[in-house]
């Protein structure tokens, strides 16, 4: 992977900088932030700014330009890749360690007495908006939105924004219909006494509205807005999607509805103009109700007075708690899922030993193969993260030709990989050795097996927040002096985006929502060692109720009900290293696979997978 | 304990409340916070204001009275106690259970449109003046500073502030002079590039001038304001104090010193004016570093476009690590400290169990000469918790008359105590039972003790923060469904506050500054069941490098050295409920108890503590 050449990019986005053309005024820095106009993670390609003007191509990062300089932020995972991918006209700021400037300080340390910040009003979340502003402003500077995307100026092949067609879901997938969660969204508002809600979150108007699209890669979402009155909907979207006869049948478009569910379908880009007049036309104490993390353009169409800003909207937190219907098809779509890597991986196993012909990116197109053979396949929940030896070093690694290996019998492999099935969203990581991995591989796979087991073992009242089991991941780790430099695991939608809030279980100190029945987030600590190998463990965990000997203040406790059935592998494993308890966890993980995944693989005729299977789950025995 | 009868003042203060008097405009609600113009969390009898309005004396705790109601916000700790102390006037709010509101939206719920909320300025700190404010303005009411405090003006009797003689530190206690801590002081002002800084807090007083006082009773503090500029050094301190030829040496107020050194004392009441005259002289750029939880009146000294806030000011960091003269003072204090704790169990185990002659009170009088008996004993660093059966399990409690227990074979008995010493602070808690107790009761205090050294033998990376730490506490208990409402652990002062900043170990989510090795903090997990019982297990550790097999990004790792040396009641274990490190952490503990505090019972000739020492130090056997 060769660096990005941006010299002449950053030239002309410091002329642009100074144009009168886009700017009122000159600015002296102009942040380029991850997201879209949704606060997306992921994001189609016409949105792939930061991507665009640096080469970094990551799922988190923030680059700010300033005349001289050009600094780009990211997290633990993206460290290697993103030095990788950059060329020197870039600093590359390692978020999470100690001596990291903020961007905010570090636009103080860097910027002229008295200078402009510029960014785009759409693409800039309020909150973040309001920290900076804050902050610069006490130290002499301004932000100042800047109409047009200066990006979008010196970017001659923009692509176009995508608008795909939509996929409806009737009621044996989503348990409940689009009118009856805009009449619990309703109550909600009128709880807090709010009479307008804007949905911003392209994965909250999804699921508002049981409808997938596929404008972003992996992510089943439509480029849309939505905003809900006490008796009206409004639905912004473009393209001749809404001619489709099925879709307006599915939204009774044409139907003799009750008023107050008739959705009216207006153009996307005519949100702001909307939002503007529902802002101008209200009276003292009516309300209207944005998540904070909307666009700033947005937020500052209604009137500070009339906002009602919460971290996480009602549609959120009501899309985080999986129904019956939701809970068994995301069932459903692991056991497909599992049954694809079985296959996968028993195909490993005999290509990778004799002959030494399988590369990353083979073994992730095989993965894929596999898995869209399976029913309801709709494509890839992420990019797939194949990597052997040094490459599973990179935490978010995604195989090129540049970098492609080849899997052999001396490396580690590490497969992180996931898919949207109509019924349900995936996400596994499984380390493999196909040789005789060394003591120390296996000393460190079993710490990590060992975080991964305490968090999924875990039991913790009700009302607890993910953040307060992270600790458990890594308690083996830390115990010799190892840890990994990411979060433990993250909230899975439904057929939907592979990370949703708002619940997750992080060592950040973020505003999580305490775990509730019926959640559904991952398990996946890790080990990574640079230029060496990478280690991970990741099961997709369904929060259940647990049964106590006791039940202090009636709170009622919860635990973990693995949904991943992939087997994990036993030659990693120093079995010494396990407690009894853990190494029951194993066999009992193991067993549970045997019977549900070979089950399956027995009704799909898969027998050599099913094979693989019965060996790959033999029980582990501790001698001590 | 019978609850204070409010009624009559409640109507008072109501009057007030309306009286063209002492208020521009009526309030509809008055806002009573638990501190003092310090923020202290342990306050002088004449800031006992709340108290003095509700009858609830814990020690954390908000009350507001509007035209209708009364009601109290206080944590778990204080469940119990404040609805012993309170009326029927009064309605309690459980802070941290799900259904409790917060103050501001019980207010925005009762209040009448466009009420007006009044607050002393002087009490309530700026970051909460700051939240409160904005809730209640985007709600239509208004957050008004009330100049004179109104329960003052019904107060009849309140007594006078004090103004106690102070005591010198030298440099055998503090290891660095006053001047010293000046010096690094204004090189973190240099490296923020701030002119000024307001010192606020009353322990940052005493620790910045190597002073100590006893103006609050168990907080060795002193009321005073210092404000240190690059020049400047101004002690707003009262009274015939500065008369005292030993503190004008201390303080070398008359000896020729460079112009820098030199310290101007002020009158105490003089900190605000003298703060408006800084904040009208800056120029741009000059900026005064406060504490965010400074006093609302004292930041708006300072214009807001001049003020710099830090929740952490570098005093209390500065101050949170000890150095080897503190550390060194601080197991000195600890070993005398467990001498007088030996004496006064056996003690009880010889009173209690053959006459049953001794009450919670006078158990905690014992301990209180056992403490006074030893070398550098200034006063109790808290009220002694000394509580039988029921009464253990209110969570802060202080024996009186009224509920004072008699000790017996039948009950567990919980001793939370602590001491000052000019060489130290002490905070330790005991459980024991002095006849046979129960299985579920050892269960109980297994768990609890399993938690204890979970967290104590934790080994963790440097910059790991400590609320990352409480779920250690809490997962033996939560495995079979139980739990305790309050933190795990908070920084413990060197001869200063027995609370203390930035550090601490909890699940709340605060904003706590990272462990670092020479920081002090408290390891008390427990176990409380109303009605019944209290359980909890207390030692102060310090926080120290470990050694680690590897040692990951060259971060290095932490771990805790107990300082608190004082027998753990083994006949309170449920052995087979220990893993066999377990265990062997508690037989290591024992013997370092009979090593360390067995050789200064020796020394002392303390014969008959020795001989219990030595058998509560028995080690356990594992029969697995």
């Amino acid at each position: 992977m060769s660096p990005k050449i941006t010299t002449e990019l950053l030239k002309q986005l410091r002329q642009v900088m100074k144009s009168p053309k886009y700017v009122q005024e000159p600015v002296q820095a102009y942040i380029v932030p991850s997201g879209d106009a949704h606060q997306s993670e992921y994001i189609a390609p016409c949105d792939c700014r930061r991507a665009f003007i640096s080469g970094f191509d990551g799922s988190a990062g923030t680059a700010i330009v300033t005349e001289q300089h050009a600094a780009m932020w990211t997290d633990g995972r993206y460290f290697l890749q993103a030095a990788h991918q950059m060329d020197n006209n870039w600093t590359l700021m390692k978020m999470g360690l100690k001596d990291t400037p903020t961007q905010e300080d570090w636009l103080v340390s860097v910027l002229p007495e008295g200078s402009k910040v510029g960014v785009d009003p759409f693409i800039i979340p309020a909150d973040q908006w309001k920290r900076m502003s804050k902050a610069l402003r006490s130290a002499g500077h301004d932000l100042v939105p800047v109409k047009e995307n200066l990006i979008d100026t010196i970017w001659t092949d923009c692509p176009q924004r995508p608008c795909k067609p939509l996929i409806m879901l009737d009621l044996s997938y989503t348990g409940v219909s689009w009118r009856d969660k805009i009449v619990a969204l309703r109550s909600k508002m009128a709880e807090r006494k709010v009479l307008w809600f804007v949905v911003t979150a392209l994965d909250e108007v999804a699921w508002l509205f049981n409808l997938r699209g596929s404008d972003v890669e992996y992510n089943p979402v439509f480029f849309a807005y939505a905003v809900i009155g006490m008796n009206t909907i409004r639905l912004f979207i473009d393209g001749d999607r809404m001619m489709d006869p099925a879709v307006r049948e599915h939204l009774q478009l044409d139907s003799t509805l009750e008023p107050e569910f008739k959705i009216q379908v207006m153009p996307y880009g005519s949100i702001l103009s909307e939002l503007q007049a529902v802002g101008a036309g209200l009276s003292p104490k009516e309300k209207v109700w944005l998540s904070d993390k909307a666009s700033y353009a947005l937020t500052e169409a209604i009137p500070k007075a009339y906002r009602y800003l919460t971290p996480y909207t009602p549609i959120c937190i009501a899309k985080a708690v999986k129904n019956a219907s939701e809970t068994e098809g995301m069932r459903r779509a692991h056991i497909k899922d599992a049954v694809a890597l079985c296959e996968l991986f028993n195909w490993l196993e005999k290509e990778v030993v004799p002959k030494g012909t399988v590369t990353e990116i083979i073994a992730a197109d095989k993965a894929e193969e596999f898995r869209s053979q399976q029913k309801d396949f709709v494509e890839l929940s992420f990019a797939t993260i194949s990597s052997t030896g040094p490459n599973g070093a990179i935490i978010h690694y995604k195989p090129v030709p540049e970098t492609n290996r080849t899997l052999s019998v001396n490396e580690i492999y590490l497969l992180d990989s996931g898919a949207q099935y109509k019924d349900g969203t995936t996400d596994v990581t499984r380390t493999m050795h196909f040789g005789t991995p060394s003591a120390y591989e296996k000393e460190c796979f079993t710490y990590v097996l060992k975080g991964h087991i305490a968090v999924s073992a875990a039991i913790f009242p009700n009302g607890t927040k993910g953040h307060l089991l992270d600790s458990f991941a890594r308690s083996a780790l830390w115990d010799c002096g190892l840890d990994y430099l990411h979060g433990t695991g993250h909230g899975v939608g439904s057929f939907l985006n592979v990370h949703e809030g708002p619940c997750g279980i992080s060592y950040k100190t973020f505003a999580d929502e305490p775990l509730e029945a019926g959640m559904i987030v991952s398990d996946e600590p890790g080990y990574y060692e640079d230029g060496s190998f990478g280690i991970r463990i990741e099961n997709v965990v369904l929060v259940i109720p647990a049964e106590t000997k006791y039940n202090f203040k009636n709170r009622g406790s919860l635990t973990f009900e693995p949904l991943t059935l992939v087997p994990i592998q036993t030659k990693m494993i120093d079995v010494n290293l396990l407690t009894q308890k853990e190494c029951n966890w194993v066999n009992d993980y193991h067993q549970k696979c045997r019977e549900v995944i070979g089950a399956e693989l027995e009704r799909q005729g898969r027998r050599e997978a099913l094979r693989w299977l019965i060996q790959e789950t033999e029980p582990l025995i501790r001698v001590q």
